[in-house]
């Protein structure tokens, strides 16, 4: 109930990584597409089925050196019901190779319903007596604009399964500031109001390392707030989207480990799915190049950590 | 490239209900329930045809005297990709009965990801220069807390394609004032300034009944802040959740309304849904029990609004 098994894996594999699988048609190999499109025709389906063609090569090439995969709803979503069963199957398949998955959704609502998407992205699904997985990842992403009672039906689930979640807290993008850092009476920003409240959140979710099952969502963009809510959010642990495409680097998320290395995971989608064509290498070794690019990643970012300890 | 469709229906069926299908199995008559289960068994399939069917019955009865249904996205995914499934064809049964359809997805992301959740619930999805349609709703609402880079491409498919979105300003549950309610530098609360927020974006998405594509979700719980609201944002359309089961009250939504009756679709999820229930007649009638609470639903609302006009 918390994120010790996330912690446990990155410490194993010295890689504080996340591969964001958000695999748009244009990032995908051609022979995996006509492959595909033969055979479903150029539908959903066919779509759906390229898309898990290439998530299966992606994991299957990362999973022995990055800890965990953060496919992204949206890319799913965009291909209907197909694609969201492609996105089932790479959750499973994901987990099946031992990689910790982050379904970054950004769900939100109240109450039974928030409990809905508690059940369906991590917990189980009731069917008459029977307990059914629907998705089953390992944490999900959500948004807190809506208070306690939009995370409480999480942390229940997260409690009963093992599970945890990241609240978004400070956004990478150039406009998060519209909202986020805008500063309450007193002087407090949003973001790191926002920030407290997942602490106090997390206290119903103690974690082995320090790290509460709550956790937030910091961009690499914002390297002063990175440094900033890393010492006010001791035990919250980060995950830290915008390296890399959107233009942050490893000295700009420094600030986001603890003294062990620990306390933050970042994530890289395009730089990791998409090397193949960066490279210029063959279509048939997009997954070598996927890989040497984690590799690469891996480097930088250890580089600023150090070992990283449990404790 | 506004709400221009929706406000027709609205007065053409003189009537501000958006019929919330949010269907639990605990809310499906045991019949449809064995159909679907002795068909799939008690799995993820079995579930989703039996939502799909209950959902078809309701659309059927109401499709005639309430202008929109609402699914709440959460419901479908419990269920698996199979519910996704059930939500599509929902989707697609209620826009060929005439209604307008509202996905209650609470998306909220930015650049090329909001573009692809746009694409998915909104717009059309593009395989190799094919363009298909996913789940394609009227409207979708959206969480604003990333600010501009999550709502600016919702804009782009909405004016392409004639959509419009409703962004969450004042949410109707208990806790929604635990962020919401706080008042930034110089008094204005978190709820107001989303909600100018939505005026200026809705600036590029104007209507000809003077409401723009950009509305707002403001619950029937707070009727202070939704007079508050109507008054600061003249062109902006509310979606009122928290009618009903969630304690709102026809006299609590009266500040919502213009002085032509329009200004705000009210949602009814279980009082509809589940009426059957409440009234104990046989289950065979669901649906026609669903029917006399949405009329008792248009009574008590338009007693509130008066005839409703479009000028």
């Amino acid at each position: 109930m918390s994120f010790d098994r996330l912690i446990e894996k990155i410490v194993e594999k010295q890689n504080p990584t996340v591969a964001g699988l958000d695999p748009k048609l244009g990032y995908i190999p051609e022979y995996i597409k006509s492959a595909a499109f033969e055979q479903y025709g150029k539908t959903l389906e066919g779509a759906a089925e390229a898309l898990w063609q290439f998530n299966k090569g992606l994991i299957d090439s990362l999973c022995d050196i990055v800890p965990a995969v953060k496919p992204q709803a949206a890319y799913y979503e965009m291909y209907g019901w197909q694609g969201v069963r492609a996105l089932e199957r790479t959750i499973s398949y994901a987990k099946e190779k031992g990689m910790f998955v982050i379904t970054d959704a950004k769900r939100n609502d109240i109450g039974t319903t928030m409990q809905a998407y508690a059940a369906a992205h991590l917990g189980k699904t009731e069917i008459e007596g029977e307990r059914v997985t629907a998705f089953g990842a390992d944490a999900l992403t959500v948004n807190g604009y809506l208070g306690t009672d939009g995370i409480a039906p999480v942390i229940e689930v997260a409690k009963a399964e093992d599970k945890g979640m990241f609240v978004l807290v400070k956004t990478s993008n150039p406009s998060s500031g519209e909202l986020q850092n805008l500063e309450l009476e007193g002087g407090e920003t949003i973001y790191l109001h926002m920030g407290k409240l997942c602490e106090r959140w997390g206290e119903e979710l103690p974690g082995r390392y320090g790290y509460s099952g709550v956790g937030a969502v910091v961009g690499a963009t914002y390297p002063e707030q990175l440094t900033e809510l890393r010492l006010e959010l001791p035990h919250t642990f980060f995950l830290v989207p915008g390296y890399g495409a959107q233009g942050g680097t490893a000295d700009d998320i420094a600030g986001a480990f603890d003294k062990n290395g620990l306390g933050a995971i970042v994530n890289s989608s395009r730089g990791i799915m998409c090397a193949w064509q960066k490279s210029g290498c063959a279509e048939g070794d997009f997954a070598a190049a996927a890989r040497d690019e984690a590799l690469k990643m891996k480097k930088l970012l250890t580089d600023v950590t150090g070992e990283i300890k449990k404790d």
